[in-house]
């Protein structure tokens, strides 16, 4: 890894590089045609931004063209934003493995800086309007590519909310139905879950929220209320429990780079949004290999 | 498999299964913590369609919940369109299994079916100006998602182009500058390729394409050429080598939902589109068990 | 799954299937020729308690002999107490098929209930003394069997600490040193774990806990800090922090068996024990083919 | 890989690497006794080849030995011929993963080798009578092993034919039954695997070949058709429809490198044979320590 | 499992179910278009054999066709010998599961059946002549598919040999030298494999044979001695040792078909071929879908 | 590797590499949060061992920090004692990873060495009491990480007993009753097992014994016998057959570290014990950075 993008790469254990050597097979599941026709000469690529956005995902793609003993060459940090065209790296190797990494590594690439960019987008509003709750993701994922998305997130600046069912407790009205309280839904979430996770729930209103908060869960979510109700909600809930509990109140559903400025409370404490990784544009990069 | 949505299914092999098996475990690495809440009352969920779309990913949807012991039943057949709100399936089960396998499911069939939903829009545009050549979409899909992209794909009407790297040859500038002439590479390409896999070339002149035709080339690509300049070297092409040579014209770069009628001419066989995976909006789906 | 036994099952996703297959292939690399001498002939296996235990683990003991086609009848619920000799359960299947899955079978169950047992003493001793906090484990487990391993801790009634290094984050002295301060190592980790993921401090004075608990720890860990030093910290902090700030306290290092009494006390919430998966006795089990 | 022989290595994409490693789990599945005997001084081992033949399988064979840490000179390069004795390569390493990378890498030469020698005698057959047309392989290969048996092909000479399902649609007597005639199939056919991919189609008269030139195939296989009957058929397909559509013709079934000969004609332009990867004698190596 | 071939299956334990799977994968990397076009109509496929053999293979041609959700049924049980033109075995599913399946099924029969039927040979070469001693196979099997072909020799009568370098330890004159004498060899493999594994020593000389005879050795391997030589050497450190020491004498090297009867000798116990797996021709079989 | 661990090492194939790339994602299922936070300064962490015992388990500590890219320094070899606190070995790398590293490898050496540890004690017994039998394990191990386990009980001096059913045949009660006889047991194994394997009777009684021994068993197993009775039976067993058959004779059942000197006997071959790998302590390590 070189140096100057290193930081968010600390967040990655070495298994993720099985993944990356899986995504190549997919790519090439017997042979590499194109790679016998150009050879093995060295070349030098240069990887354009052709869209403004983000950049997001250097330790991936990095690791495409380690697997393929090429060596990449960065002019941006992990994070940096860019306009196009800009000359965003360099990559160094054979041009039979510099062809067969491109479309894997672009992928990755185009993907994660796509949500990179929107999470930056939301966070550049939150700070206009001095928001000082979080914007956060979602579980919403392509499955099998969560890491480099949830990833994407963070680099853009957003929170990446529970990665995994096995990583923050959320109660919703099915598992409250189940116990026949929110209480006793909690109490059991406790039990199995322990002191080391926290527990969020689902509450279609004041009350229930009341009830969440006084059998002391962490975070109280509001989903898919809006606006002023949503607003009033979360002040009153805030102002009856100061000094009393401490909890977070999330606001979900519906949260779009369009309207989150409408979410904007000084009682919410975290807007999370399908959104940071539905339907998110691409940035657009090429490779090209120098003539 | 329920027998209404049977017929695209029909392009898999089992080996799918050990990827959603993969994609559960990514959402759950150690404890369903929320599975132990809700406990394993018998459950029926209903799918609903929130926002207008074609239905896709069926085969993919199911196999999570038989993973999980659940069944489940479709009102709607693999490609159908739909307007919110649908009731599109249900899903009988346990309510642990249910929740458990819930997000997983959700994001398969929200991008595949996005993807369905793209590509069908862009076929009834072909349809409506009677375009007689194929939409086709490319490699820019999700590092190990791709056969669920590509199947959104064909459930839309649109047609895979190559799935991988395996599967089509084609030649890019690199590949011809490394052989000295497009002849040269088309040939090295039909050596090593064999008779069983097209030659694809990307060509930025008549004069190139002229050339990759006499040299066998099954399919021309004019990257990034636009409009009439588009338009008149594929009729020109098509002309000259008419009763001499069997081939077809490719035309990709740009092409989106919103310009491609702009590209629908006799003489161009192929659109292909990055855009059929890349910047899709997800169709909207929910699960909710049955109070 | 019989039903007798399926409240702790409903933590596992089905991807624990896939290691039990493991398993057993690291117990058969290529033949069993055992299973060709001894034939195909339905037979009744007996699963004995020889020790006396909290059996635990009988979704993975189910599940190899799932696998090899035999089916389980149990006589004791996950998480039962029993003295030996004690008829647990009966195996039914082919004679080769028992056998084969004989010892895997018991290597998990034999483990697992050690850990429940060893756990559910310390419950015990908890509930005699009317300590208020919890016992949890640690990530001291045997590598690729942790989910095995905790399971047991959760049936035997012990909290199973955070699962792993992603899910729930703790500062020791390296990240404190290298953020140059307790709140600043805070705050770095409250940037990138986001809301969602509690946060603890390793605490060695007083001193230190008070800078954590202001910065917005979740958890103070004592660590190896004993007796009244222990206690009266505790005491301290928590009187000092009362209606200010919620945290919990956890002490740890060297508490076993033998000591853990010495470390119950109303100010300590948590106390974690290696012991839980270290050195732990195994249950003694025997499977007997019934003749 | 030693610059050499490295063309057609230039087919293979990394991922090859793990299956080599798979392979040496299946030779120690759990120690090399072995290997701890002979322990770790560093030797020269030769590789003799005993018997005449095409050398084939270079990067596999070095992919062994390179997850061993030994290091292999070639004095051949991919493709060349040899008569025995002859010193094709040396290893060089520790004397315990010379000997554990031993068998493997000598099965995966041998194997090769023998494919490669079998094909290059075809091919030399094929150039003596000034036989236009290719000689093909088929997917009568060792499953899991195709990849290095179908590189043996293209190093012997021989064209792979489809590497798999996915890579080229074949159409034989049930998919033509199922959708009632020729055309149908070939309509079903174009429409799912779209204009990248070929389509085949077994004909068993001239009468089925004239309705699958016709409805667009690719190329017609005369499945089991012979001497005159089969030339003569050919011939006609090929005059009738000149100058009206490109179409390649494929003989199979029952082509051996003893009858080959036979099957030589003008008109036909594909020759696959089973017995390039079945039943074909493996090229004799050994790998011998140097005292 | 069909009750009437068991008896051979029962050396198998489930995990080789996940190695058909991986075939699978091998022969279907993306979508299986032919299945696409011949649908899912219920049909019922013969299984001919088409040259004379011995049936070898049957679990995992079933296993192939069981994640098919498709059914066998056998005519033979495994081992049996049968002659051209045989019904074997019914297939029962649905056109595209049975397509889908075909060739790999058939490439495992296939091979497994060939080697099952050459062992069978020498098998009955050695009871026509009363020799008393064993026909071993050798590791000269196919990357990753050695379970097959080992099973396969087991199915012909023919002894596996050692499976993989974990099962039993061989001294060659590398592991000597490497310790300056068998004895000393011996010694440190016996502490290290322990008793439950047998040694066996490569001897070029009777001198050498005495040497490891008296050290213990379990079987003296008589590498590429022939003829009197072989026989002599053979029955004088029979009579040599008679009463002192038991051990087996192995001959290898070179032995085929062919030439076997000129090793039989009542002094040697095992004769080694690498010819049981290596250039072995297939058994022919094919499988057509009833009309 | 470092030369001076070297020797133990020569037992291992390169695929348990895959095994720890997989035990470390376990413990790091998405992200490495405080990775993140300690960031990358280059630290030297000290291992320091905390209990007295044998050090074991090189090989996989290194391979754990090489995956990491930290380097390993050691002060002992594989398999020496050491008394606390005693420095270990040094790891040097990043501070990220040697945090993310450091659970995952002190859990394989505290169990691997604890193992050794107690096999070293026994091994001790037998030496003091002049017992020339071998100490030897069990198959009673962890799932999954039977390799290492076995490994220890080899660096501690101990037997490992035979790894999996597919390197040793042992017939119970349930193989011969199925066979009618020992005798006919015993020939059905070694029809199926070959000359490679050794064969494994476990008896209940002297006459079982002599039966087994007749057939040709290699290996008596007096199960559960004790006392007078225990070496009685292998003294007359011994004295009866000297001369006629080579055959070893095992002990096991309840043999522990406190018992085993009560088993010595000078006509009992092997002392197999569960208690090598159940129950053990752990030997206590930690790393720490240095400041």
């Amino acid at each position: 890894m070189s140096e100057i993008n290193s930081i968010y790469a600390h967040l990655l254990s070495p298994s993720y590089k099985q993944e990356i050597s899986n995504w190549l097979k997919e790519d090439v599941p017997s042979f590499d045609y194109g790679g016998f026709v150009v050879g093995e000469a060295q070349e030098v690529a240069i990887l354009y931004g052709k869209s403004a956005g983000v950049v997001a995902g250097i330790p991936f793609f990095e690791e495409v063209f380690n697997q393929l003993e090429c060596r990449v060459e960065w002019n941006l940090k992990e994070g940096e934003e860019f306009e196009p065209i800009k000359e965003v790296a360099r990559v160094y190797g054979r041009a039979c493995n510099i062809l067969l990494g491109e479309r894997t590594a672009l992928n990755i690439l185009a993907r994660c800086s796509g949500i990179a960019t929107r999470s930056k987008k939301c966070i550049k509003l939150k700070e206009k309007c001095d928001f000082r709750g979080v914007i956060a993701g979602t579980r919403k994922t392509t499955p099998g590519f969560r890491i480099v998305e949830k990833y994407g997130m963070l680099v853009g600046g957003a929170d990446t909310h529970r990665m995994d069912l096995s990583s923050m407790i959320m109660l919703k009205d099915n598992h409250i139905w189940s116990q026949g309280s929110i209480k006793k839904a909690i109490g059991r979430a406790r039990k199995i879950g322990g002191f080391s996770l926290k527990i969020e729930v689902e509450c279609l209103s004041e009350q229930e929220a009341d009830e969440a908060i006084e059998a002391g869960a962490d975070i109280i979510m509001l989903d898919n209320m809006k606006g002023d109700m949503l607003k009033q909600t979360a002040k009153t809930l805030k102002q009856r429990w100061a000094g009393k509990r401490a909890f977070l109140i999330e606001s979900s559903g519906g949260i779009s780079e369009e309207n989150i400025v409408e979410y904007f409370s000084p009682d919410i404490d975290i807007l999370s949004m399908g959104s940071l990784s539905q339907g998110v544009p691409h940035v657009d990069f090429s490779l090209k290999i120098k003539k």
